[in-house]
């Protein structure tokens, strides 16, 4: 069987460990959290690996370096998942690793360099409503607050460890800050379109996109659907239609660097047919592999979305939830997963992820590269339509091969 | 005390009689209607009225002609109200006419027509779902089906009616269609912000506008806000805001003859700040004075909105709910209601009604005229800020005296 037709048989055998009969919904610290990392763990073990659950339920497989003291290449990714999710987004990357390292060891291949694979047991952050629990704490940025978090149950974080059979005092020592870390590598399935319109299976992560969300309120006046005359209208929803277009013709002109979504939109009170909309409450997401580009955005959005408040007589307030820097990947990591594509035949194709992952978390300990995979049926994804071929599951377990092969072992030359 | 001071003394009293301590609301067949009913029966008989409370609950005050076997005319407005509602809506009409009533008992007058003030029971339909029970019934159209149409608690309008005192039965026995009706008038605040933005107190109603109801709902391809290029989405949001925007605009380049409303619109399941939405549901409200115009406007509507689906590459379903044809107000009556206006040296203005009105129905049976009152708070109904003066309602109060003193008690002239 090849690398790929053996994953996506692991895909869905760790699909089918899900909170929900019906769809794939697999939390943190969950029972199914549980049975995924001892799938996960008797996998790594049979590559060769030294197997250990965490203290906070990451799994970590551990692939030595032909000599003592080496520095170490982490990959991996995440084995939580969203609601109603797909079978590839995270565990695809632990998956892939686990394959690499197998065909390492069968060679009896040892490298300059120790090889470590990380099953995140947290990224989505569904359960305590932050994410990337494992990875914050592998960059040694776990905020200890964090532990006082409830989940819709009322759970708290501390306690939900405790119950996992985890440890929140031994949370400082999972810090690979001062462990000699030459890089962090993530797998990923796309979850977008951008290589199956261009017919790639693999492309290079320049940037993981930074994001600003926005909660906007339009206030107007409502009003009886049959007595007030068009010209005497101040209605709330179709002024915030016309932000919401806005949003999109803004983002779309500049389509190489933004992205731009208004996610939720809602009339108070649910609206009635028969009444004008007095006050509508709507998103605003917008993101960009770099920093200005997203913060020029959110100042002319919100400039214009004024403008468009002023001339139609509603009122506009407009509140910053969330900012998120970019973070860029590592240049020399990026050139050396490129000639990894490469050596496939495939020309790499350099892309931005306009999702936040893992890399994220990890690049405070370490130059960062990401690999992403092609995503099928028109790029869905955190959908159970979400699909990947066994042949791009090949194609990226030998990409993750033949950079792991070539990786000097020295920290990255081109990294700062 | 003036006309007017004293019917908005009578507002307020009613407006205290409602279901809820926190807002008016005043359903059909309640203990509060009830108490509302008797309150008007007390003031009709004050008036100089017989009185009765019907079979279905309308109060109905009769003012003898001069000779027996005279026409009569009709007058009146509901005393039922919508969730929330204004003090003036409805009821205004009830009151005002009770004190023109008053003032002909007042000064012994005896008219060539018979006059009868009705309180309909119920117009608003908040309670059964269907509106104008009690002006149906009068009309002769009253669907006997209806009385097995249950209110949230599942009660039958049946067992209402019995609960209230009713009798389902005499509901055939209620019609005007054979009692020699000269003219249905009604007296209404306008609801809407014409006669404030105009500096006119009253105005003559042209027409009851017509109105379709339509149920929208786009489907596109939801995804991943950060991870979908804005040049690859389908977003089912940003499609249906483009065709909200569009029947404002095509609706306001025609506002002489048409308003149209986008008043429900929501993102299924709610939406979420990081996902493109897939799929948005939203409604439309055409209304228009005349049939041709709105008829037109919802062909035109249609293949406008399902041009942009296809450019947009969603899909659209586009389902008619509801349609209601224009009832045109008579003409002679429009003439002599304007009469009464400028004899109060008010100019008259022609407007047409964009709500629904009990009028509706009576025009079944009668020639119908409606006569407006200025509506205050920029012309805000169905709303607690709803307000009228004690001045307009005092003109609306001799406006009505100067028709019905001057109406000849022939069947209309101009009607037909």
């Amino acid at each position: 069987m090849t690398y790929g037709a053996r994953i996506l048989e692991q895909c869905n055998e760790l699909g089918a460990i899900s909170e929900d009969r019906q769809v794939l919904t697999r939390r943190y610290l969950t029972p199914e959290h549980r049975r995924t990392a001892e799938h996960i763990a008797r996998w790594m073990h049979a590559a060769g690996m030294t197997v250990e659950i965490d203290a906070l339920g990451n799994v970590v497989g551990r692939y030595p370096a032909a000599d003592d003291g080496a520095p170490r290449v982490i990959t991996g990714s995440h084995m939580d998942s969203v609601v109603d999710a797909g079978r590839y987004d995270g565990v695809f990357g632990i998956l892939c690793a686990i394959a690499a390292v197998s065909d390492l060891n069968a060679r009896g291949k040892r490298l300059p360099i120790a090889v470590e694979v990380v099953a995140f047991g947290d990224e989505e952050g569904v359960r305590f409503g932050f994410s990337m629990a494992g990875s914050k704490a592998l960059a040694g940025r776990f905020d200890m607050s964090l532990l006082d978090r409830r989940d819709a149950a009322g759970v708290t974080l501390r306690d939900a460890i405790a119950a996992f059979g985890g440890d929140a005092s031994a949370i400082a020592g999972l810090s690979r800050a001062h462990a000699n870390v030459a890089a962090f590598v993530e797998v990923h399935i796309e979850q977008g379109p951008v290589l199956l319109d261009e017919g790639l299976a693999l492309g290079v992560v320049t940037s993981i996109a930074g994001s600003t969300r926005i909660a906007a309120r339009v206030s107007g006046v409502a009003g009886h659907a049959g007595t007030v005359p068009m010209g005497a209208r101040r209605d709330a929803l179709t002024a915030a239609a016309e932000m919401a277009l806005y949003v999109e013709a803004y983002t779309s002109e500049r389509a190489d660097t933004l992205v731009g979504t208004v996610g939720k939109f809602s009339v108070a009170g649910g609206g009635a047919i028969n009444v004008i909309p007095g006050e509508v409450a709507f998103t605003i997401d917008v993101r960009a592999g770099e920093d200005a580009a997203r913060i020029a955005a959110v100042v002319n959005l919100e400039r214009d979305c004024r403008a468009i408040a002023a001339r139609r007589g509603v009122t506009l307030d407009w509140e910053p939830l969330f900012e998120l820097s970019a973070t860029p990947c590592d240049e020399g990591l990026q050139q050396r997963l490129a000639a990894s594509i490469e050596s496939l035949g495939i020309t790499p194709r350099f892309l931005r992820s306009g999702a936040g992952h893992d890399a994220m978390e990890m690049a405070h300990v370490a130059p960062i590269g990401m690999l992403f995979v092609r995503c099928g049926a028109g790029g869905i994804s955190h959908n159970p339509r979400e699909t990947m071929t066994a042949d791009d599951a090949s194609a990226a377990t030998r990409a993750l091969i033949h950079f792991l092969e070539n990786f000097d072992g020295a920290a990255n030359a081109g990294s700062g």
